[in-house]
This record gives C-alpha cells, sequence and structure tokens, in this order.
C-alpha cells in the first residue's frame, strides 16, 4: 500500500472557530455513514464537536494483514490527536482539564448496533482529577470513570460484563443503595478501584504484555495505549458474528469495512441545562410533517436508547427551563438538514449546559406507509422531483401494507419460530390435513393448516386454510412458494414442532404444550412466529399514497409487470393491483381435489376407451377454469402454461403402498386383495424416476401422450370462443413448457394449431391464439434462435433454470449444504430469490437468440424472481418485455421497474 | 420453384456412339450415388447401358407439395426418354423391338434394399411380340413379362406377393413342374393372364380411375403412364418406414431425397453366353489385393444377391467359354475403377450374350481389418497419400477389432434378443449375483453375470464376470456404461428375459427355456445376443495394420487422447492402447467391496471419533488405489476425481428396510431390533433426495465433509511422494467435481493446498500438483471466465453437462421418451452418444471464457463423448488439448482425432 494514502480526516472547528473539516457527506465509502455526515454537518456550519475520522480502508488493510497496523498510520492518528487537541485547547490525559473523546465505528452501510463504541476515553488515576477540577462534581467524574473502565474492558479486553454488573450490585449491598443514583462519589471511587482489579485480574499478561506494570497487568493510563486498543476493538468488531451476519443478511459487502470516528466526548448529563436525544424530521411511522423523537433531561445517549427512563417528547424541548435556546436551535436545524439534504434525517444531539450539540445525522429509517407519505409530500413542497419520490420507497417494503398483520397493540407469548416464508399474519383452527381444512372451510371456520411439509395433494387445503404452518422445509420449500404465489402467510420449518399427523396433534419441543385440531393458533408470516390462541388482525389499509406512487411509476417503467395466478379471484386480484395480465396460468392446480381421481384414471388405465372417457371429462372442466380466467381479465392477455409436472406427482406413492402389503402378507390378508395393491404398486412404480425433475414432464409429457395437449389447447379455444360469442375480448395464449430443442415446439405448436382450427371451424369463430414457450432449460436459452422461430413469445422460468444451470435440485439443496453456502459466502445470496448472474447471462442469451429467431419475439419471466425487487432490476437491463410475480407482488414489481427505468436514465439521484 | 432448374441427366452413349453423359461422380447429392457413378463410369468410357437419372430434388419436391408432380417435371422426363428411344434406337412398349428399362432408386447415401426398383419395364401386350421376336426366346419373354407384372403389382401398386406367389404354386402343382424352370413358355403365358386377372381384382378402381378400361381396373398397357407410376413409387419408397429407420439409424438426413435411374434393361438370363455378378476389386474381408466376387450364368442379378443358386468365384469368370473375353475386360476394369477412384469399389455388372455392362459401381464397404490393410496398401502402391489412408479407416469400425468375438464357424442357436450394449462376446457360467460372480473368480470359474439391471453395488461382480447380461435398462444405462467402461462384453435390455434372482434362475419368456446358476451361457455384446452353452471365442488379433495406421494418425494429430481408468490394470491397459494420461480416474469405485462398510460408518455415525478412525481406513486403502495407478502411469499425467456421487449411493434402500419392519412388526418381532431398524432407516432418510443428481454431491460433499477432500488429497500426494523416494516421475493432478460457482474450487483449492503443503513438509518431498475442475454444469460453462482464474485446468464433463444443459436425467429418460424422440426425429440422434450442438456450444463458451480466467488453462473432455468419433471431431474443432475415453476406445479416438485434424488443414480429401 503506498504511503502517500490519507488515512486520517478532521472534522468540526479550530481554536480560532474556523471550519478545519476535510471530508464531506459523498464519501461515507471512506468516512463511514457516521463520519461523512458529522464532516457533512461541520462544512454547513452546525455545531459538531471535533474529532477525526479513521478511513474504513484502514480498517480493511489491518484485517487483511492479520490484525497489524499499515505502516504510518498509528504516526497518522497521533499527529490527528495532537491536532484535535490543539483545536480543544485540552489534553487527553491531562491532569487539570483533560480532553474526553468517544471513539465509535461508522461503516458506509448502516449497521446499527452491530460494532463497538468506547466513551469516555482519556481517564485515567491522572485525569480523574482535572476533570474533578473542572466539572467541579467529583460524583459524575468518578462515574464517568467507572463507566470508562467497564466499557473499555468490556468491549476492548472482552471481559465479562457480569464481572462488573456484580461488583456494583455487591456495592449497593454493602452500602444499602437501592439503586446506582443512591451510591455516593467515595462509593464509585471505591468501585474504580475494585474494577482495576478485576482488570488485573482477568486479563491475561500473555495476551496483553504491554499493559505489565510491576510484574503484573494493570489498567493502562497511557491514554497512547488507551486510544490504540480501542480503535484497534472497533476495526476488529467489523468482524464480530453477528456484524457478519447482519451484513449476510442485509446483502452488505465484507470488503468495506468501518470508519472509527474519534470525537471529543459533550454531556448530556452536566445537570438540568444538560439533555440528550434522537429525533427525526418527520414521523417515521406514518410520515406526517411533524418533529418526532425523545429526549432525557440528564442523561447520557444510552440512557435514551435503553429504555430506563421514560423520555419526553421532542416537541416539549423547548418549553424546558435552560433548553429553550437549544430546543429552538435544534428546530431550526430539521429544517436547515431536510433541505440540505432532500429527505427525512434521523438525529442525534445532546445539549452540554444549555448547548446544542450535534452528533450523528442520517437518512431516516421509515414505515412503508411514512416513506410513501413523505416521498409524496416532498415533491408537493418541491423539495424532491417525481422521479426522486419514486426512489425514496423500497419495493420490498411495500410488502407490509398488502397483507393482515396482528395488531400492534395486542400482547402474545411466542411458543416457537420458523422461517418467515410468506408475509402477514393469519388465525384459525389448528387443522392437521387439506380435508380438515377444506371441511371447515365448508362449515364457515377459518384454520390454520399445520403439516410437516406440503406437497401439490395438499392444495385445497392450502387455499381453504388462512395460513400455513410447517415444521419442516425453507423459504423455498413447496407450502413456501405456494404459499408467496396465493399471497397466504406462512410459517415454514418450526424445527421445534413435532406433528403426530395421525393422532391431529403437535407437541411443542421443550415444552409440555400440545396444540390439538381446533385450538386456535395464530402465525405471522413475516417475522415467522407461532402463537396461541388468536391475537387481533389488523387488515392494511391501501392508502392513496401507494396508489399515487405506483401511477408515478407507471408514467416511468417501461417493463410491463404480469402476475402468476391459476384461478378466477386471483386473476381479479392481480388486475385490482395492476398487473397487465397473466403471465403464467399453471393449469396442474387444476387437476387437483375431485380431478385428481380422474387423471389417476387416465394414467393407469391402459384401455383407450377409459382414457379417452376421463380426457372428455377433464376436458368439461378445464373449459370452465379457463372461462372463468379469461372472463376475468378480459381485455388482457393470459398466458396458460400446458401441463408441466411429472405424472406421478398424481399417483399414491408406492413405498407406503409397499409396507402395505407387507403387512397384509404378514398377517394373512386377503390374497385378492394384496394381488391387486399389487398390481397398483408395480404400475406406479412404472412411473418412478431417479430425478424427476430432469423426467417425464413438461412438453415431454405432451409428447408422450398427445391426448393432453389437445384436450387443453381444445379448453382453451372452445372457452374463448364462448366469451367471444359474449362479446367479450378473451386473450389467451398458449405456452408449451420444459422445451430443450426447436422440434418439441415444432410438433406440440402444429397439434395446437390443427386444434385451434378445428375449434375455429366447429364454433365458427376466428381465434388467434399466440403459442410461444418457456425458457427453462439451459439448452433452451442456447439454442434459443433455432426455437425462437416457432415461437410467439418467450417465458424464461427462472426456477427450472437457475435448478439446471447450478445443478441445484431446490427440494433437496436448501434444506442441505445452501444454509451453509450462504453462511461461508460461496454464495453471496440465495439464487432462488434473487436471480443469479450465471443465470441472468442464460437469460440474456435467450432474450438476444431468440430475436434472431424471431424479430417479434415476446420476452417476459415467470419464475418467482420476477416478483424480487433486485431480480426485476436485472431483467429490465436485460431488455425483456415483462416480468410476471405472485398477486401480492405485483405493487412491488410495478415500483422496482420503475426505478430500474430511472436508473437507467439515469434520473435515479 | 424456378423452372430452369434442370431436373432430368443423361448418361451412356448416343446412336453414333459418342458420350452424352451430363453428369459425374461429384453430383451424388443431385443423381444419388448410383445415378452419379454410372455418369462417372460412362464419362472415363466404361460400358454403361445408356438411361437418365431423375434428380434427388425432384423427389423431395414431389414429397414437400403432398406427391404431386413440379410443372414442367414430366414434359423433361418424357423428352430424356424420347432421346432414350433415339439414343437406342428402339422404343418403349414398341411391338416390333421394344426398349425395356430398369426404375431404380439410388439415394446419395447407399441404403441398399431400402427403397424400390421395376424391372423390365415397357413390357404390355404387344411389345412382347416384339420381345419374343427379337430374342427369339418365348420362355424368356413371357417369363420376363410375368416378373414384370408381378414386380409393378407389388412395389409400384403394393399388392401382396403371396398372391402371385400362390398362383405360380398353383400352376406348378397343376402342370405337375418340380420347380420354376419346368414352367414352358405357355405355363407363363397363363401365368401373365392370371396375373393381369389379379392386379385387376385387388386394385381399387376408386384409388386408380386412370387404370380404369371398359369400366374394371386392367394392367397398365401404356408406357408412359407405367413409367410415371414407377418413378412415383420410387419417389414414395424415400418415405417408407423401413428407409425412414435406416437413415436414423445411420443417421443421414430426411431430406436428401432419392434419384430415379431410367436406364436401358440388360439381360444376363439370355442363356450361357450371358451371366451377372457383383465384385470388389479386393478381398472385402481381409483386405487382400485380389479379385472378390461371385457370378452366376444365365441369371438375373437378383439371383445372385438371393443366393438361391450357388455362385462362382469370380477370378474363374474369364475361364467360362463364351465368357472370356468379357471376363478379361472385367479385370482390367477392376484396374481402371481402382485407379480413377484411388479406392476399393464394389461393382455389379452383367454379361447380355458376352457382352460386358455395368450397372454399378460405388467405394466398396468392408471390415475392419481390411480397411486398414487396403489403406495401407494402397499407400504403398502409391494410390493415395498417408493422410488418405487415415480417412479411409472408419474409426467406430476399429471397435470390432479389440475385443473378443464369436468364432466365425461356431454354429448355435440365439435364445433372446437385447441390445448390443458393450461390444465383445463371453463365455461363462450363469451367476445371479454379484458376491456369487466374484466367488467364482476366486475359485477360477467363468461367469456371465446376469442382472434386472446393475447398480454401484454390483460393480465387484461387474469386474469379476466375463460378461453382462440384463433384462431390464438401454444403452446408457449402468451396467452399459460400466461395461463399455471396462471393455466387457455387455447385452442390455433382453425383455424376454425373466429373472428370478431369489431362486437364482432366469426363464426366457415364450419359451420353456429355463436357465440356471451354473449353466453355460453366451453373449455377443455386439450383435447383442444370448446363446445356451459355451460358443467358441476367437481373440482379436491385433494386426501390424493397426498399429501402423495409428502411428500415422499420431502423427497428424493435435488432440491428445487420454483414458478414463481407476485401477492399475486398466491404466496399463491404456496405456498400452496409447493413451497419454487418464483424463479421468473416479475415486468412487475405490470405495465399495469392502470398503464399503467403512465409508457406511462414516456417513452414519455421528461420532466424531468413530469418524476420524473411518477416514483414516480409508486414507491407508486410498494411498494404495493411488499408488498403483500412478506407478503404471509413471511419467505421464493422472487426473483424480474427488469423491463424486451422493453418499447415500452407499446405503441400503429405505424402502426395502421399511418393508422389513412392517413384516417384524406385523409379526410380533423383537421390539429392540425393529427400533435399531427404524432408526437405520431415518437416518437413510435423512439422506434421500427428491433429485440426487441434483443434490448433495460433487463437490458440495467436500465442503459439508472436509475431512474427505482432505484424506483423499492426502492420500494422493503421500502416494507421489512415495514414489518420488523411488525415483519415479508420478504425475497426479486433482480434479474437483461439480463446481458451479469459482467459490467452491477457491474453497477446495485451498484445502487440498494446505494438505499438498502438510504431505510436502512430512515427506520431505516437493510436491507440483496441478488443481482443476469438471465443468459439468451449465452455470460453470458461462461462468468459466471466474472459475478460470482457479483451476489449472478444466474437464468437460459432458455426461452430466448434457443431463443438466437438456434437463434430462439419464437414468430416466433413456428408458422413457428419449427412444420416442428418436423414432420421431425430435432428436437427431442420442445426445448420451454424441455430443449434441447445445451442449458443444456450452463447451465452447466454457473454453473460450476459461482461457479468459488462465490462459495457460489445460482444457479436456472426460465424458462418454470422449470415444465417440462424431463428437472426437467436434472437440477437435472446439479446440480442446485432449480428449479421455475408455481404455478400448483409445485407438478409435485417436483416429478419430487425426481424421478432424486433416479436415481441419483441408487434407482429408
Amino acid at each position: 500500500m503506498a504511503e502517500n494514502v490519507k488515512r486520517v480526516y478532521a472534522f468540526g472547528k479550530d481554536a480560532q472557530g474556523n471550519n478545519v473539516t476535510e471530508g464531506d457527506k459523498d464519501m461515507k465509502y471512506i468516512l463511514g455513514g457516521k463520519g461523512a455526515n458529522l464532516a457533512e454537518m461541520a462544512v454547513i456550519g452546525l455545531p459538531v464537536p471535533p474529532g477525526f475520522t479513521i478511513t474504513c480502508q484502514t480498517c480493511m488493510e489491518y484485517a487483511n494483514a492479520g490484525n497489524t497496523w499499515p505502516e504510518g498510520a498509528l504516526d497518522e492518528i497521533n499527529k490527528y490527536r495532537q491536532d484535535l487537541e490543539e483545536r480543544m485547547g485540552k489534553r487527553i490525559g491531562d491532569a487539570d482539564d483533560p480532553l474526553l473523546v468517544s471513539v465509535r465505528s461508522g461503516a458506509p452501510m448502516s449497521m446499527p448496533g452491530m460494532m463497538d463504541t468506547v466513551l469516555n476515553l482519556g481517564l485515567n488515576d491522572e485525569s480523574i482529577k482535572g476533570l474533578i477540577k473542572h466539572t467541579e462534581n467529583p460524583r459524575f467524574s468518578w462515574d464517568s470513570y467507572r463507566r470508562f473502565i467497564q466499557m473499555f474492558s468490556n468491549v476492548v479486553m472482552g471481559l465479562d460484563g457480569d464481572l462488573f454488573e456484580n461488583a456494583i450490585t455487591t456495592k449497593k449491598l454493602v452500602k444499602g443503595a437501592k439503586s446506582d443514583t443512591d451510591l455516593t462519589a467515595e462509593d464509585l471511587e471505591e468501585l474504580v478501584a475494585e474494577f482495576k482489579q478485576i482488570f488485573s485480574d482477568n486479563v491475561s499478561a500473555e495476551d496483553y504484555p504491554l499493559l505489565v506494570v510491576d510484574g503484573k497487568v494493570q489498567f493502562p493510563q497511557d491514554p497512547d495505549t488507551q486510544l490504540r486498543l480501542a480503535i484497534e476493538a472497533v476495526f476488529g468488531s467489523w468482524n464480530n458474528p453477528r456484524a457478519t451476519l447482519y451484513r449476510k443478511q442485509n446483502k452488505i459487502a465484507d470488503d468495506l469495512g468501518t470508519a472509527v470516528n474519534v470525537q471529543t466526548m459533550v454531556f448530556g448529563n452536566k445537570g438540568n441545562t444538560s439533555a440528550t436525544g434522537v429525533a427525526f424530521t418527520r414521523n417515521a411511522a406514518d410520515g406526517t410533517n411533524e418533529f418526532y423523537g425523545d429526549y432525557l433531561v440528564n442523561a447520557q445517549g444510552e440512557d435514551v436508547v435503553a429504555g430506563i427512563r421514560n423520555t419526553s417528547p421532542i416537541a416539549e424541548l423547548k418549553e424546558v427551563e435552560g433548553l429553550q435556546e437549544a430546543g429552538r436551535e435544534l428546530e431550526g436545524i430539521f429544517g436547515i438538514l431536510e433541505n440540505h439534504y432532500r429527505d427525512m434525517m434521523d438525529i442525534e444531539f445532546t445539549i452540554e449546559q444549555g448547548k446544542l450539540w450535534m452528533l450523528q445525522t442520517r437518512v431516516g429509517k421509515r414505515t412503508a406507509a411514512a416513506a410513501l407519505k413523505i416521498a409524496i409530500d416532498m415533491e408537493k413542497e418541491g423539495l424532491i422531483t417525481k422521479e426522486e419520490a419514486i426512489q425514496r420507497v423500497d419495493p420490498e417494503q411495500l410488502d407490509q401494507l398488502l397483507h393482515p398483520q396482528f395488531d400492534k397493540n395486542a400482547t402474545y407469548d411466542v411458543v416457537a419460530r420458523g422461517l418467515n416464508a410468506s408475509p402477514g399474519a393469519a388465525v384459525g383452527e389448528a387443522v392437521f390435513s387439506a380435508a380438515d381444512a377444506v371441511e371447515a372451510k365448508a362449515e364457515g371456520r377459518k384454520t390454520v393448516l399445520v403439516r410437516w411439509e406440503t406437497t401439490p395433494d395438499d392444495l385445497a387445503g392450502m387455499i381453504a386454510a388462512e395460513g400455513i404452518l410447517t415444521s419442516h422445509g425453507g423459504k423455498t420449500s413447496h407450502a413456501a412458494v405456494i404459499a408467496r404465489g396465493m399471497g397466504a402467510p406462512c410459517v415454514c420449518g418450526v424445527e421445534a414442532l413435532r406433528i403426530d399427523a395421525e393422532k391431529k396433534e403437535a407437541a411443542i419441543a421443550g415444552t409440555d404444550i400440545v396444540i390439538r385440531e381446533g385450538d386456535m393458533i395464530s402465525i405471522d408470516g413475516t417475522t415467522g412466529i407461532l402463537v396461541l390462541g388468536a391475537v387481533d388482525l389488523v387488515m392494511p389499509e391501501l392508502t392513496g399514497d401507494l396508489d399515487t406512487i405506483l401511477a408515478w411509476a407507471d408514467e416511468v417503467r417501461t417493463l410491463g409487470i404480469r402476475a402468476n395466478a391459476d384461478n378466477p379471484a386471483d386473476a381479479q386480484l392481480s388486475r385490482d393491483f395492476g398487473a397487465e395480465g397473466i403471465g403464467l396460468c399453471r393449469t396442474e392446480h387444476m387437476f387437483l381435489g375431485d380431478r385428481k381421481q380422474i387423471i389417476q384414471t387416465f394414467i393407469l388405465n391402459e384401455d383407450q376407451e377409459v382414457r379417452e372417457e376421463a380426457v372428455a371429462k377433464l376436458f368439461e372442466a378445464q373449459k370452465g377454469d379457463f372461462y372463468g380466467m379469461f372472463k376475468a381479465m378480459d381485455g388482457l392477455p393470459v398466458i396458460v402454461r400446458l401441463l408441466d409436472p411429472p405424472l406421478h406427482e398424481f399417483l399414491e406413492s408406492p413405498r407406503a403402498l409397499d409396507v402395505e402389503i407387507a403387512k397384509l402378507e404378514a398377517t394373512g390378508g386377503d390374497a385378492a386383495v394384496i394381488a391387486e395393491k399389487r398390481a397398483l404398486m408395480e404400475k406406479i412404480d412404472s412411473f418412478a424416476e431417479q430425478n424427476p425433475m430432469l423426467g417425464l414432464r413438461g412438453c415431454r409429457l405432451g409428447i408422450v401422450y398427445p391426448i393432453l395437449p389437445v384436450m387443453q389447447v381444445r379448453a382453451i379455444a372452445t372457452a374463448m370462443a364462448e366469451l367471444k360469442k359474449e362479446g367479450l375480448d378473451p386473450k389467451p395464449e398458449i405456452m408449451i413448457p420444459l422445451v430443450s430443442t426447436v422440434n418439441e415446439l415444432a410438433k406440440l405448436r402444429a397439434v395446437a394449431e390443427q386444434t385451434i382450427a378445428e375449434v375455429e371451424e366447429a364454433e365458427g369463430v376466428k381465434l388467434e391464439i399466440p403459442i410461444g414457450t418457456m425458457i427453462e432449460l439451459p439448452r433452451a436459452a442456447v439454442t434459443a434462435d433455432e426455437i425462437g422461430t416457432k415461437a410467439d413469445f418467450f417465458s424464461f422460468g427462472t426456477n427450472d433454470l437457475t435448478q439446471t444451470t447450478f445443478g441445484f435440485s431446490r427440494d433437496d439443496v436448501e434444506s442441505e449444504f445452501v444454509p451453509q453456502y450462504l453462511a461461508e459466502k460461496i454464495l453471496p445470496y440465495n439464487p432462488f430469490a434473487t436471480v443469479d448472474p450465471g443465470v441472468a447471462k442464460l437469460v440474456k442469451m435467450g432474450v438476444e437468440l431468440g430475436h434472431v429467431g424471431n424479430p417479434d419475439i415476446t420476452c417476459g419471466v415467470c419464475g418467482e424472481h420476477g416478483g424480487d425487487p433486485d431480480s426485476v432490476k436485472i431483467f429490465h437491463s436485460i431488455g425483456l418485455d415483462y416480468v410476471s410475480c405472485s398477486p401480492y407482488r405485483v405493487p412491488l414489481a410495478r415500483l422496482a421497474a420503475a426505478q430500474a427505468a430511472l436508473k437507467d436514465t439515469g434520473k435515479d439521484k
């Protein structure tokens, strides 16, 4: 590393009151968010306690070199420390009037509470005297010293905090003190001595030879040593486990590092003209343009956050004796900051003996509702443009607004936790089978379906239930995927749940709680919790603000938004949420319930007549399905995917039959029954596959059993013809799944065209039905030029494409090694949640080659990624025509698409 | 279609003896092979009966237009017919001296016997008189007429040939004739009348209104009608089922079409100065430079082929009275043709009353041994260059030379047929379990392992047996793949075989044959047959010719050839066959047999100590394995692939356990035993996967269980160190399988490097071991630029890459829809046999991107495609460094690589 790198930046004023700040708000990748904004505030003339910032890059250099300081760095810090002492006219450790400093972390991205802080640094056995002399407050001074030793020992040296808390408790017992504040200056002085002893007894001389004085470890008296160790501790905290985990969850890069801010201490606990507080420039909960925050008189920052004492609303500050001036100044600063940052700001401040100091500012976090209101209000106020307003709302956050939630005022006990698999809350009687859920629904009872994990068999029950709770499976298990698609709340993988489906009960491991059928339970799929009894729910209010922002979004986005839906109710919901069509209508769900028997007859019977009869029944049913769908989406495209899953998904488990037969045989069961069951088992076994994901499914089914696509296409075309005769404008499109070679598509396209022509002839109606394909196999993507010649549209099935591109079976790997991969950062994120760059490369190739084969081809995405804002941005940049997602994610996708379009045009700043 | 297209080409001389031929031998895609070579022979002055050829393109136009003639085509044919009549001075259908013609198919690629031929066309009730008059041979004439009616009815009109054969039989009975030749001219005249009646009775007036005369269908008397219908029949025969099937099997395109040759009839059956024969210019069986073929005096061509009469050797022809001159002329023509075509030629000729006519020539088919000898001899004779010699041998054919075969002189009955899954023949006692095969081997008995299908469990038995016979599974089933890899004969999918493994016997369905353990059986994996008893075997002689050609091949090829082998014996064999290293040493086979127990202990036991103990045992065993491999390949690279398969492949079937438990429970079994079995089952179930192909395997195993790669790398490095200390030059390389992201490779590379460094330290030997990866997932191919940065080499695993690129599970789809896909031409060929263009595109991308990441990267292929000549050519063109294939295919690959290199340099002509 070249030695001309600048590693330290000053902020605040010098002794003459001149601003000597070296950074600004745009330097957050160098100074961290806190450091950059301290600099910015100083630059615009706000009162900031002087200090300096050590860069994030220094942290990474230090870490990458195995916790070794880069050459010259300590000298540079020392120079800035001396400079700070000059600016303040005080010296750290000075026995007369010592300078005390805080040492705080500050990363480029906000990581609240994840890293370390040391306050009151600079106190030692000498400077304590100066502090007492200067403050004339021995109790405050000794308390500051004992807090420093305690914090330093815990944060910097890693000693157990309980060692110190126990000493305080003992002291209070001995002195008969009820609370900390009853301890006198003398008591605290004694505690300081005891804390130093604890330090000496517990810090290893081997690990810290530099702290050995007179043959034993001593609390460091040298301010240089204190400062260096504190900075090293903050650097080290970048890689502590909770910070690492937080970064992973929030997709923050590991190589950013944290800056360290060394700043003059100011005290909000120097009596009744001192105070400390946190505030937002607007209401962070609902967005109202009002002062929003709390303060405490005579307190330190930690006290506000800890919530031990009752805080007062910030609006009252300027009414308080001795704080009025600071209060009025603060109000003025609110306006200055909003005008300067053009956003709602989050602020920390301290008033020391009447003098206001700004300790932090940053863009304020807000609820989805507040984000919408603030964006719209600021646009009205002329503070920001519409384009900026659109950028101010996090699409992912909108999810909060679109599902029922537990009432904020409700109290409840969480009995178990799982994965927050599908957002929203649900309350109902526990049921342990799909059939019971369906029956309860018919009787008007609400239920929560509790299963080990769900299968396509459970679908009717999943639809009937208010929510789904499973003990097994990850965020992309069947239950999770289907629930998100339906917008139903779902909590998955509740490991403590011990389900006995036969007995219709579930025990909670480690407790004596047993949930029995009919017991009311509540789940919150947004947070992943299970509660006994019925928690009050609040239904989401779709405020006008959401509509406003989405209307603005629609003005700028170029990417179309469709929905994945396979029943008229979901289709209507999609339409209400602004979907411009159905991008994926799966038909396999239409083969379940009562119709499962019919499809089983088809599969298991080789008699042609019986098969045809079954297919005729399916035709009637399917025609009705499509009639309803097309009617709900009148005038908008509805892409119907022909039957996709392997047929054995509709059959019983051969293993269960095998066990049943073994039992019957061992107990002398009826030979005829056994023979019949064995024949059935052998038949089902003949459909078994080693890797069903890669087997007889998708278009392969239609080629092996052409009667099925003919039936489906006939149902689509007939439903369309009937609606046209009624004067409506149905717009179905036919999608052929899992194509790997153009010949598959050519064959089934011919079958479909022939069938449509027959229906046109029979119904006397002209039917124009585009025919396209899913691109969900790598071969389809790389030969899309050939496939494009036979396709009116492509729909990228990025779920399956991710599976085959990675060679990951989603059913398996998400519960196997993917969690470890994410933990070890072998994968930066779950590729089933956000589209992977390798998969995106194939999508891009598919789009480009597809246009070679057919310049007019329409390209969309219908995998779950279509509802993921990060993926939506990638798909926009690839140049897709639309994304299709579950109905509940349509608003998110509209917003994300608009943000992507703005980024494209450079209007995102 | 533009009307200036030329559709008909003349060949042969005009009435003045001038050559009027319009085509030549290079026009086979227009004139078909037969037509082009007839033209060529005419051009170089050989005696060819005059005629004309209708182009292949006309056939396709006719077929594509729904069997409708292109405008002007019939006029053009008519013009050439008249021209031919002028050249011959005779008219078709003439009552005085009629011209008779043959109408024969002739496609660009040889499709012997697949399409139709009509002879003696032009005979009718008038021209028969002229023929009698001109030949003065009424019997010959009436026989010709009845043959024509019979052939026309059968070939052109599709009537059942038996109708006519029955009439002949009846006639013989009535006349008391023993054979056809006993029938007199009068008998034959009567037959003509009867045949015409059969024609009238069986041809539908509705289908052929043009043939209705006087209210009933009549045999067509008009030569124009005869000719047009015959040409249409030949065109139609292009798409008959057997021709279509033949094309599929021989990878011949369906859109080539067939030409039609209309040629003056010459008769080899005009008495004892007439003859007909077929010949090769050299011995097609062993390649000796001698006349080779047969003839029959007074016979038509069909008689020679039919094998009814005993033919005489062609060398004797010039000794026969009345044929001497023609015989000498023929010998001269042999030389002319070889010099002209510079290859061994296959010839058909007819001698009509002493005059020699050449009816066909083409490059002669030959055995592998003959191909080698002829190529080498011709090079020595200066007829062709070395480069041409290399091109003259079909690599696929070499397989014949590398395995034992049934003795050609042996007689035997085939009791059942299956798929020719792995070439070569084997004889041994039938055994029904791997254990029995192993036991027999130990006792010195030879066996054939008979299984429903094989699993990795059977491996030890497969190695011990002489050959493998299964009733289930296709050419790429486990048995087939492993057998080919080992070079063991294998017959798969013998559907008639009803195996009862428990009883150790197999019945042959539809017979009363039962094969019991110990019965001698013989199988021929080259042809796919099963024989009872021991058939004599001949061991292949590796003639010097093969070595010669392969040495020549090695001079020109640029592609390296390595072998896939995982034991020292196979490694040695590979080396003997010319392999330049081991491209894939699988290690999973090393975990079977006795060691399976150890790996099971590792998998099922969670006690760390027990696991480490198991791994320590595996280390010792593996070290020995690698020691042997590296020693056998001393001085050559050996790429060892770390453990790849899912762990549950080493475990029992949980379903079988489930059934066992059910039985035990139903019969009041010991509770402790049941509990133990249930615990085992649950443990095994926890390893079960929906799609194991896409689950926890490959490098994922190494990341989840790092102790395994550490053990394997340590074994590799230690074996290498020991050999180095012995003064040898071991060259192991470490291959990490199933990488999808560079991070996986980076992690395991670091683990491997660390382990190697530890061994270097412990052994005091410097070890340089390249580390690379398999590219066998689409994501690896498209992100190969990233992966390349961490890889010293890439080995493309095209088996798995084909699976994920297509979304085909090989275990499943080859017995499911792939056969139908091949039949319907949705797939032009099996992509697991010859690499698919889409997969090849990913390989190409992987190679190109890999070089971006690491310009010095070595790229090879180790999928089964490495041994497929067509694929080898594709891999050469992609620019790979080497292919690796099973030991027995190394010679093929060497030759194919040379041919690819010659094609590259344009030296393949």
